[in-house]
């Protein structure tokens, strides 16, 4: 069956706390080679068909259900 | 600045609850062409160059602090 990726992430502009506190606490651990990390969620929808009215779906569902749009950017592929 | 992405998945065996909660809220919600969703988190991280030790790193991080193996699957790759 098709997969749907969502990936929501928070806008750039957004303070991400998530994100910072796993920046903060990489040189404690001896990593150095990242300079900054952002922190969102990954959804995998199964679908019966990557059909147009699937993922018109399927974005409705990412802007109401998925993502809070005033702090969150979303974006949709389908996975092959 | 290059970026790598790291997409941490619960394990296909492991019992997925907010997965399962958006999948159990669509119907009220008038979306029926989804039929499974799963939830895991997406890293963003900010390198100053993707080489191969950079990539080892961002494994090494990936396994460590990002996801928890016993539960978790991760992917890592470099978002052109």
């Amino acid at each position: 069956m098709p997969r749907v990726i969502v990936d929501v992430m928070p806008k750039p502009e957004i303070l991400d706390p998530q994100g910072k506190a796993v920046h903060g606490a990489l040189p404690r651990l001896g990593f150095n080679a990242v300079t900054d990390v952002r922190q969102g969620k990954r959804f995998e929808l199964e679908v019966d068909s990557a059909d147009e009215a699937t993922l018109a779906e399927v974005h409705q569902l990412a802007e109401t259900l998925l993502s809070n749009p005033v702090i969150e950017d979303y974006s949709v592929r389908v996975d092959a």
